[in-house]
């Protein structure tokens, strides 16, 4: 079969590599109807050292169950389902808690695995982790329905971390496809004021579409003087950090109101954060992490069935497989916001 | 009257100063009862320059009202009550929300105002700062109930934050004053395993008696694989660090459970803390902060007035006011776990 190896920055190649078939009893075989570029597979993409083997990739994807273990109960071949971008096994102690990253039995796609990016993928633990699709292979809503395997969630997980509700104001940072998710999550769970970082000006209409109610498109010293003047001086009860660099999470805590929270789901640059001193005297939390998207899909899937929230308009450009190389470019370059692979 | 001053590092003088006075309608003047030392007077007793004005000292004390603003409802002279380290209205939206360490019209003790290691304290914004207490000016109670003011509800806010109960292994980091409350909240919020990190027997032998299961007098590296190894390899899920130095913060977020949280409330000492891409992946959250002690004392009193907690056991030495200079230095000098002083 066909499927997107990482050689090194810069190196994404379509290869032909061992059809993935079932080898545990626990594992399920799933014919990938619809895949996409992580704004995480940038950071690989720009720093990635070369190697011989390379790195096979991919983390999103839903696609129709071709195979499965006998141990997997619940599913059947042809159903069509969503993956979440961990596998686990769903029954440990860390899942039960809803904590399914950090599954005892669990891990990611890619690296020596099959990842999402290609044409098949072996699921291990297929019966804890995928989740069943009540539409066709041709529904309209699929683009959408893939966010809940990474985008979507991570937003919401920012949102749900740092405590989101009606009474919360909420700065989110970053433009991207999550930071854009991040602003649907604290919509949908009743912020009224949704304060977005951002300088592309098609990236922050989209973030006014799905919520957002101010822009700000100064960064740094001057970004957090803007959420101060925003808020009477305060700062927003919550931020959602999307970016991931030190600069992003400098912000966050320098614009965070007294008492409240930073969640963060931006994949950490960086590896200390000024929550010093003046941090202790303003009480501020900082929490979230990766996604347990396994935890979120039942929740988040009605939404979008019922068409009320669109998370899949995030998606502005769609690729054929043997084109993947080019989608990452577009991403890389900020041509693309989120781009579609169709196998 | 006669109050403490410290003029620099180790220069620690009780001299006479104006007597506690109304100012403002909003005030209250209370004659000190009891009084003690912090461990947080420490770090200015370490560190702080040398100066010709000085600073008044002491945030911890309960007394008698003797003197009332006009403005101040539902106290009379004569009342015993208790102060929290931090004055404030308790009618803001700060306050409202049980931040009152960030309310907008509070403040401090000492530096340029009367501190409680002195005969009185011009108290501000008295109505909503000060507790009436139940019990008369010689209750062998005071002790405890002077823990009120501080030490007992920053152990609490510790334990409160990281999110403590019943299902909830803790780590309680640092056998001071601060670390032996935290034992005694985490025990009374139901956790049933509480590891203490110490290496003064006395002291985590009163922590044993608090409710502390396990004793851990390794630190660094050796303290956080000991933590492991009493946890099947997984941290607790909750660690409460209450000393405030880089080695105690680093600790505790290497020894906490995948998805739990560090509720801290030492002064920090250290400027960053490592919430690096490993602790993005582990879901860890860094909370707690300055206790808003007043939002806790109606809750926590009755346990003292019952017997449930002896909060005042911390208390292993007293000075009169006029000896408060040997008070610091027992501190300081680890003799004495927490010194009470009466004027």
């Amino acid at each position: 079969m066909r499927a997107t190896v990482m050689y090194g920055a810069g190196d994404v190649r379509v290869e032909n590599v061992p059809d993935a078939a079932i080898k545990e009893p626990t594992d399920a075989v799933v014919r990938v109807v619809l895949s996409c570029v992580c704004g995480s597979d940038l950071w690989p993409y720009a720093s990635l050292p070369a190697s011989d083997h390379g790195r096979r990739m991919g983390h999103e994807f839903l696609g129709v169950i071709e195979d499965l273990g006998s141990d997997v109960q619940g599913f059947k071949r042809g159903d069509l389902v969503v993956a979440p971008f961990v596998w686990s096994d769903n029954t440990c102690d860390f899942c039960r808690e809803g904590l399914q990253t950090s599954c005892r039995h669990g891990g990611q796609w890619g690296h020596n695995l099959d990842g999402g990016q290609g044409e098949a993928v072996r699921v291990p633990q297929a019966q804890g982790t995928l989740v069943k699709l009540p539409v066709g292979e041709d529904s309209p809503l699929l683009p959408s329905l893939l966010t809940l395997s990474d985008v979507l969630c991570t937003g919401h997980h920012a949102a749900v971390t740092a405590g989101v509700n009606p009474r919360t104001t909420v700065t989110v940072i970053g433009d991207g496809a999550v930071g854009l998710s991040a602003v649907i999550a604290a919509k949908r769970l009743g912020a009224e004021r949704i304060l977005l970082m951002g300088r592309h000006e098609d990236r922050t209409g989209l973030g006014r579409e799905f919520g957002a109610t101010d822009i700000i498109t100064e960064r740094g010293e001057e970004g957090i003087a803007r959420i101060r003047e925003l808020t009477g001086g305060d700062g927003t009860h919550t931020v959602l950090e999307c970016v991931g660099t030190q600069d992003a999470i400098n912000t966050a805590i320098a614009a965070v109101r007294d008492g409240g929270a930073v969640g963060r789901v931006g994949a950490a640059q960086y590896t200390d954060v000024p929550m010093n001193f003046g941090t202790v005297m303003r009480n501020i939390t900082l929490t979230g992490g990766v996604a347990p998207a396994r935890a979120y899909i039942e929740e988040l899937m009605p939404d979008i069935l019922e068409g009320t929230i669109q998370p899949g308009k995030v998606f502005d450009q769609t690729v054929a497989l043997d084109d993947v190389a080019a989608g990452y470019r577009a991403m890389a370059d900020r041509t693309a916001l989120k781009v579609l692979i169709r196998p």
